[in-house]
């Protein structure tokens, strides 16, 4: 059953439906509930909780290694973990979701897939679409960096540079898949939420969270991970669910402004403006039901500006983990608030390599054969 | 024990050792043996077969996906399996052996590491180093480039940028790090050799390969993986070893031109010129050793050129799998062998997006308001 997150609509499985008809908010499936089984792989030991996945059609998505880190706890008094999502097939989160999306598109017969992004949902869809033999259409704005498209590229989907106003392309393109044949899993696709459940139970299996924070944009992501947070407690596999706080960046965050001021609904951004490209979405279509969750169920919603991701994105760096600047609010969130002895999970959401980046430091320039004194600094 | 891999000299694990004091050739650890264990990690199953190593370095390096080719297997007529290695915390297999070498500084009493690499080993070391908050030395060429500069420089090492003739750098680091007390855990380091043979075990553990095609510039991984199928055979884990088939690029190949021409000892390269940079070593560390295996365990080396490299590149890509070029040369190497009905595991070494590329393809450019007719080809 896919149920509409706002007016509780209900549809049936076997209908191609992302949004509700009747009230244009997104929909998505019943809690699942299980008990977690043995296996290696997070689809494995959840399956109770999915639909029959086809494994063939895997990239080996998730599983990612969730690391305590002692500094980061040290210095905010807390007990912290890090799941770093940059371990992933294309080297974000969206690989969990496009390989339940892609499932899904199989199961329904489409031979056909789509996307709307210009980064790492991009590579990811081309990546799937690549590995199971279909036509997959990536559209992108015209106005693409040559280092971006670079990362799409060579998977082979074909590229659809668009030129016009990028923002309502969500929703044209799920009218135009509707009419083409092309099953569009865009950033919260049901299915995709699905799939980004899995971080939840990776997380669930091993420490109990006092609170997780989540990079937002789209809010699929954050919706997923509360969803399993919700069907692991409601099956008994944990006690509590943690608090959830959304990370948004301060020149573009819709939920926060909503929830601070109030509003019912979020509001577009006129101009975004972050260093933090890919939580940049001026209108997520989300944002509603991520507004929602946050006040039924106390969550919190954290701006970072700019610096304060950039001197994260440095500190995680500097633990071992080079992320994209969107991935280091969930550290610039925790250092704003004021949590003690609390255990807290940081999601991580794609590789710091995605984001090209100026070396800024100082260097030290050594002849070889001086190389002895010059490391001594002596020279 | 440390053994010499050439003439047997042995030396006590006490000792501070890489090569061996009488012939220089690189030394190893001596076979372990041991049974399989439980556990979610390869450290915790295969932990009879290493020292005590402390998982608080670790950044979830290792258990990577072995992925099923059907594509590949039916286009060679053969059973294909992709070791992709790009699935790391750094984004290439050396973070394995990055991880068993930081173990080792760590129980010698070193405060201070150091590698001489330009590439996928210097982001490596800097990442772990800085986990372990040790100083760290990375020597590059004073010729690298702003990108590759800037996927070493986040993690905060002290880049160490050399001039002069780079190919002495190997053996000078070693004697400037005995005196300055450096640990350089440099590309055949006997513990990051040992780190490497995990590679083997987690193929061993799934499929019974009659071959594995291993890209190979310092000889480093390709002994680790021949030593990890050796210590699995010896255990009676698997019941026979893989034949192991070095890959080389065409402009840089001292390995597979000594076993060709029949030299006894491996000899420079003196103009290297490939695409495949990462296994661009004129004049390998470990080449001798690596020699030594081929001819007396009946291996094969093969060359590709730049052509081949690119073309698999692309190949492995529209399976969804972005690797950089010289992890391609494995695929490349299976397209020249006239292997039928075998079972192959081809080892993926890094990610493609280490790599700068172009873009070369055909862009499709639709305007917004003609997105439909544009996609369907009809404008």
């Amino acid at each position: 059953m896919l149920i509409c997150t706002n007016c509780g609509m209900e549809y049936p499985l076997q209908r191609h439906l992302q949004r509700c008809e009747a009230c244009n908010e997104p929909l998505q499936l019943e809690t699942a509930r299980g008990v977690k089984r043995d296996g290696k792989r997070v689809w494995e030991r959840f399956q109770d909780f999915y639909p029959p996945l086809n494994l063939n059609y895997s990239l080996g998505e998730g599983d990612t290694p969730l690391l305590y880190s002692e500094k980061i706890s040290k210095d905010t008094g807390n007990e912290v973990y890090i799941k770093n999502e940059s371990i992933n097939p294309t080297w974000s989160f969206k690989d969990r979701g496009t390989f339940l999306a892609l499932n899904r598109a199989l199961q329904l017969g489409f031979e056909k897939i789509g996307v709307v992004s210009t980064g790492n949902m991009a590579a990811s869809v081309a990546a799937y679409g690549a590995k199971a033999k279909l036509d997959t259409y990536v559209l992108v704005s015209s106005t693409i960096s040559k280092d971006k498209l670079a990362q799409i590229s060579p998977y082979g989907a074909k590229i659809m540079l668009v030129e016009g106003n990028y923002g309502d392309l969500y929703y044209q393109s799920l009218k135009i898949g509707a009419q083409l044949g092309i099953y569009f899993m865009n950033s919260d696709d049901p299915f995709r939420v699905e799939g980004y459940k899995s971080i939840a139970y990776e997380i669930g299996e091993s420490v109990e969270a006092d609170y997780v924070i989540v990079p937002t944009s789209s809010g699929g992501l954050f919706r997923g991970i509360f969803k399993g947070f919700v069907e692991m407690k409601e099956s008994g596999i944990i006690d509590k669910i943690p608090r959830m706080i959304a990370a948004q960046a301060e020149g573009c965050s819709p939920i926060c402004d909503a929830l601070r001021f109030g509003y019912e609904k979020i509001k577009r951004v006129e101009n975004p403006k972050t260093i933090a490209h890919a939580i940049e979405n001026p209108y997520p279509p989300s944002g509603n039901e991520v507004l929602r969750l946050l006040r039924k169920n106390n969550g919190l919603c954290i701006t970072v500006n700019d610096n304060e991701i950039i001197a994260s994105q440095k500190e995680l760096a500097s633990e071992g983990i080079f992320v994209q600047p969107a991935s280091a609010t969930s550290l610039a969130v925790l250092k704003k608030l004021n949590l003690k002895n609390d255990i807290v999970a940081l999601v991580l959401t794609g590789s710091g390599l995605k984001v090209k980046m100026e070396y800024n430091g100082v260097l030290s320039f050594c002849k070889i054969d001086d190389l002895k004194k010059c490391m001594e600094g002596k020279l």
